[in-house]
């Protein structure tokens, strides 16, 4: 592929980027075959072998400054990856984090990152929701974008349809388990579903499940959305024992 | 004071910004004193009654559209508030949140917010660190700033002298104890000590207290600061009945 044909992000483009060396080398090592070619800007001077793994992998490594400024308008990396979008499949015997209509890419990345981080890693996103390919999202995941299995479901519903084994856990200010260790449901095949940085889960996911609340203020309107997920990814996935 | 004076936001100035009807009236409710003018844009519509907060605490409100350009040229917000910046005290009698060298504004304010939903309001900054005045900070914490008591101290040694009956628990990956519910310790007064996004605590704090981890998964280099700030704090405040 020419370096003339990249252009900036969008949505519809069938390629996005990794930014920086930690999250292309996470692309090259976990997902190779996706990988089109790496940029390396002639001032990289990082001690990650990126060459070498690119050599390993068969993929072109292209020197060319000029691609950073047009294809990367806002960022300052001096490494950049080139890949392909492609398609995952959850996994019905594993946990699942349900993002229901997230519109924050950087928030999507923080919790993709979470995920990984705390072993749970199919996530499936209800549309209209955040571009998990967009490299803001790419960033703010830290490249663990690429260790999780998602997708995009047009309704909540749609969803249910395919996982009904899957016992759903909405988290909202009304639940009505205050989520701590001790009330933690366990659950081999649990379903966290959390709504919109706004308006929160629609009501009909809210009465899914067993609703959980994380206990706050009322000095706050609410916690970050990546927080929030933190706390109840950790909580669940410490009490049944996924870390 | 005349528009004509305002700039866009430095460091050095003894005054700053919330931009937005929410932070900007979260200010004029908790700190109205520190409040020297609210500008409202001809665009704005929104149902707040910020004129009203203005008049009752005898806040000037100024008519100046060109001013958001010119103050605020990256945000896209019909309401501005200029306040002057303000120090506070930290309680003895009460638990603390350390932030060892943040970098992040955005961290920092979002670790504010999840400090005010969780009831746990005196914030030490290690420098050197993030600046909480900075629009960019007080826009992620929600105006959650406003509620917290924060003071800067020059090294952690600062800090423990002038708070040496603290029961110091870092946060590091190497930590003795996995945080949960069941191992978390019980202290009246408690710092949680986090250090900063890229280099994590040093040394010296890390050795202050008994350290607490995360368990997480090797897939990832860490979780982001401020999830893994929100869950320590969460776990502390729920077990210590702060919430």
């Amino acid at each position: 592929m020419s370096s003339k044909v990249l252009k900036p992000y969008k949505e519809e483009h069938d390629y996005s980027y990794t930014s920086g060396a930690y999250a292309t080398i996470e692309l090259l090592k976990t997902r190779p075959d996706v990988v089109r070619s790496v940029y390396i800007h002639t001032k990289y001077c990082g001690r990650a072998d990126v060459v070498g793994l690119c050599r390993d992998n068969g993929v072109p490594v292209i020197y060319d400054d000029k691609a950073f400024t047009r294809i990367n308008q806002k960022e300052n990396s001096y490494v950049l990856g080139v890949f392909s979008k492609y398609n995952c499949r959850l996994r019905n015997d594993r946990p699942h984090i349900v993002l229901v209509n997230p519109s924050d890419m950087g928030n999507t990345g923080t919790i993709i990152r979470t995920m990984v981080g705390l072993n749970v890693i199919d996530l499936a996103l209800i549309a209209p929701a955040a571009d998990v390919f967009n490299p803001k999202t790419v960033r703010a995941s830290m490249g663990a974008l690429f260790h999780v299995r998602f997708r995009y479901f047009p309704s909540f519903d749609a969803y249910r349809d395919e996982f009904p084994d899957h016992v759903c856990f909405p988290f909202t200010p009304e639940g009505e388990i205050p989520l701590n260790r001790d009330n933690c449901p366990k659950a081999a095949l649990f379903s966290l579903l959390f709504g919109n940085e706004a308006s929160g889960l629609p009501d009909h996911c809210k009465t899914s499940g067993t609703a959980i609340k994380i206990p706050q203020s009322p000095l706050v309107d609410s916690l970050n959305l990546s927080v929030a997920a933190g706390i109840g990814i950790y909580i669940f996935a410490e009490k049944n024992k996924l870390i």
